[in-house]
């Protein structure tokens, strides 16, 4: 069982929360403005990519020590034709960067709120993909979702979430323009 | 029917090759060496990244006006941590510049041999994703494809083989950690 404190209460945060919660899991919510205090080991920032980087910046001391979870597409919503982070970089080693004293690690991007919740894409079991340069983190997270109903996949280093920031982007891309539904996207399959 | 020339007789040229013959077109190949004439409409290079751009470099002239279909992954395959492409581009774009008067589009590269052939990723269709700034030769890719038993989905402009490259350079770093078996991967859920 781990402890688990989650920024941001919208569908992304409500959907982690309670897989983390079938997982077996203590889940608290932070929303905006709350005092930022008793964090637990696991701090995931569900919230868009400029909230997490504001979220980094002004609790550093904080998240000292934790296992720090960035689940955003950083899309630019205005054009919806690129990302807002360099293209030699990616979100996560943007936050990185930021929290020299926690670890990062990228997961949750890859999946709709929708097939979280299900637990389902399209017929699929949903599968989480996760980047990070510590195995002990990537591995604390897989352990906290073992029994969450969604599969886990250990997708590499950090520099990987370039990828699955890619593949977020892409999927985006495709529901909205209705080629796929939100209920759907791509599936891992073994 | 479409007649179609394909570059290539690797286990990628061959699964195209029979997904395009299912999907009742003319197939013929052309191996290392073979004078490269009568080409069809569409031209496919099931060749390696260097090899595509030696190609494109020696046949400028015989691929004016053929759509041509770039189907790789330009992996460094001495780290499999980067691809040869600079970030902000792709290969597919890379061959659309040397390819003026030619029009490039992305196919191929997300699927396995294994998964064309079989037309499952796991338990699911197997789906082809396309990029190209000409929607007239995605509609021709896709009505080649109409009867071969794989589905195909317009991914849109050129510029998403960025996403398109980055989804094939993640599938294939999990199934060379056979973390996925080449008959797995990425499936498009509706």
């Amino acid at each position: 069982m781990a402890a688990i404190t989650i920024f941001g209460k919208g569908n992304m945060g409500q959907a982690i929360g309670d897989v983390f919660k079938q997982g077996g899991n203590d889940v608290t919510y932070l929303g905006n403005g709350d005092p930022v205090k008793d964090l637990g080991d696991i701090v995931v920032l569900a919230v868009p990519y400029p909230a997490a980087i504001s979220i980094a910046k002004t609790n550093l001391a904080a998240l000292i020590g934790k296992i720090v979870v960035d689940i955003t597409n950083p899309l630019n919503f205005d054009t919806w034709d690129d990302l807002v982070v360099p293209s030699d970089s990616s979100a996560a080693e943007e936050i990185q960067r930021l929290l020299m004293d926690s670890t990062v690690v990228k997961v949750f991007n890859t999946t709709f709120a929708a097939t979280l919740k299900s637990r389902k894409v399209g017929g699929q079991q949903t599968t989480v993909m996760a980047a990070s340069d510590s195995n002990d983190a990537k591995e604390a997270l897989a352990a906290a979702l073992k029994d969450s109903g969604v599969a886990f996949v250990d997708a590499g280093a950090l520099k990987r979430a370039r990828e699955l920031e890619s593949f977020g982007f892409l999927q985006m891309t495709l529901a909205a323009k209705e080629t796929i539904g939100w209920t759907g996207g791509f599936a891992v399959e073994k």
